[in-house]
């Protein structure tokens, strides 16, 4: 495995590559690799013959307010892990590389950005966006993986990818679990033990959720006082917002006519926990 | 020359390309193709194997008052022009093609898009911005000519593809100029008999501007006087701005030390004009 921490380096090993018709996948992470990043670089492997993912904290899509400087770095761990799975490159630049000087653009998908988590972290996904824009310019991926956990935005990716024509195949890998239900996440290390027994509780008001659209529920308001009703069990957990969406758009649906996707993001202690559920409502034989 | 109308099509073509190892030069018109546009292309043409010229009037970057509607579209002479030139493919995708229901993706240069043109035509360079990164997702030029005379244009892809790692090599051709001095424009084509002979006032004021420079004058408030004197002697011209501009940012310099862009913008009639005058200044021999 070859380490690069520059966007030219990065670049040129791409542009060589692909001159040898190589098929470039790609895992975009911001390192603190744990079971669920495993599960994405796996899947990428299997789709590609060189394989890059990159460790990179990225500044912007953080608030003032949040972790970026207590977010986990263990360069090292992570390094064994993409070796253990056979990664060809880990590209780890640094902030000045990746914004020197003068850096100004921004990319932008109003509509998705501004709802769930946009409406809570106003600038995040304008920095993701960005961010991942510029990685697919130095990477050049075939294909890249994001996980489904990130729901909102594995969306976005998907709308900057198609908006700007950047020829990049999206593969959104189903969320990675804890045996309890928990979506594996980075930040799951800053649960007290005792929040992390609780922690699951978000899972399990999205499967009610989930559930009682399988058995015929339709109308949104029902579906979110269910899980909602779930959730309050546990007096520990705020809600941030628990929401029946459109799964393209995240547009709040009124009711479920086939596809939805129920997502969630609650405060336990100091820690946010965001989860989702994507739901098909069985087709209807006949009408009554 | 082929014709190219789809973006899937365009992105097929350049990938197969690419993989022969072949050179991409593109330049992105929006039709209506004069001598101007003939120079970008024959620059064009002597960098790279295959050329693309893409012509396609992007509704984006017109306001609603703006000429749209009625902007020339010529396109047989267009594509006369293109084969004569050498062009390998003509890319001339519609505005649906482009810009399918549920686009969303906004790319933006924040400084540089305020600012004089972009003070004038508010949503102007995102529309740009926006829609050169989706043509350079599609074609993947290795080099991309545009035409100094939309000064601001051209420093604002300069940005976006080095914010972005797009890996493009930009070239700014010189304006080329009808032998009056006016820069040529698809917009000229608007000017009245009678405005047509006033209208290269613009371009000498800018002279008179980079004349002041060169013999010595630094202060900005002196050489935008003079501009503006040179443009009050022909009082059917109302001036947009007349700035003396740092050629990265296009800040406004207080005092030029070194290099200098002059950008200008008029109206005579109906027409708006636009030009510019990139000046540097002598180099200084010891100190008086």
């Amino acid at each position: 495995m070859n380490i690069l921490r520059t966007p030219k380096a990065m670049a040129d090993w791409s542009r060589r590559l692909h001159r040898e018709g190589v098929t470039i996948g790609f895992v975009p992470t911001m390192g603190a690799l744990h079971d669920g990043h495993r599960a994405l670089i796996r899947a990428a492997r299997l789709q590609c013959d060189a394989l890059v993912v990159s460790i990179f904290v990225n500044p912007t899509q953080f608030a003032p307010t949040e972790d970026l400087a207590k977010y986990p770095r263990p360069i090292a761990k992570d390094r064994a892990l993409c070796r253990a799975e056979g990664v060809d490159i880990c590209f780890e630049p640094g902030a000045t590389a990746i914004y020197p000087e003068g850096f100004e653009t921004v990319v932008t998908v109003p509509g998705i950005a501004q709802r769930w988590e946009g409406d809570i972290r106003p600038h995040h996904f304008a920095g993701v966006a960005t961010v991942v824009t510029k990685l697919f310019g130095m990477v050049r991926p075939d294909i890249a993986v994001f996980g489904q956990k990130d729901f909102q935005q594995a969306a976005l990716v998907r709308r900057v990818i198609e908006d700007l024509s950047l020829g990049v195949k999206l593969i959104v890998h189903p969320t990675v679990r804890e045996q309890d239900g928990l979506a594996m996440s980075s930040r799951n290390v800053y649960l007290s033990q005792t929040d992390r027994t609780l922690a699951p509780i978000l899972y399990k008001s999205l499967q009610a959720g989930a559930a009682a659209i399988k058995n015929g529920t339709t109308a949104s308001r029902q579906i979110q006082s269910m899980m909602t009703q779930v959730l309050r069990r546990e007096s520990a957990a705020t809600v941030d917002y628990l929401a029946v969406c459109d799964p393209d758009t995240l547009a709040p649906l009124a009711s479920v006519s086939e596809r939805a996707v129920l997502l969630g993001a609650i405060r336990i202690g100091n820690v946010r926990l965001i989860d989702n559920v994507l739901v098909k409502r069985p087709a209807k034989r006949g009408r009554r």
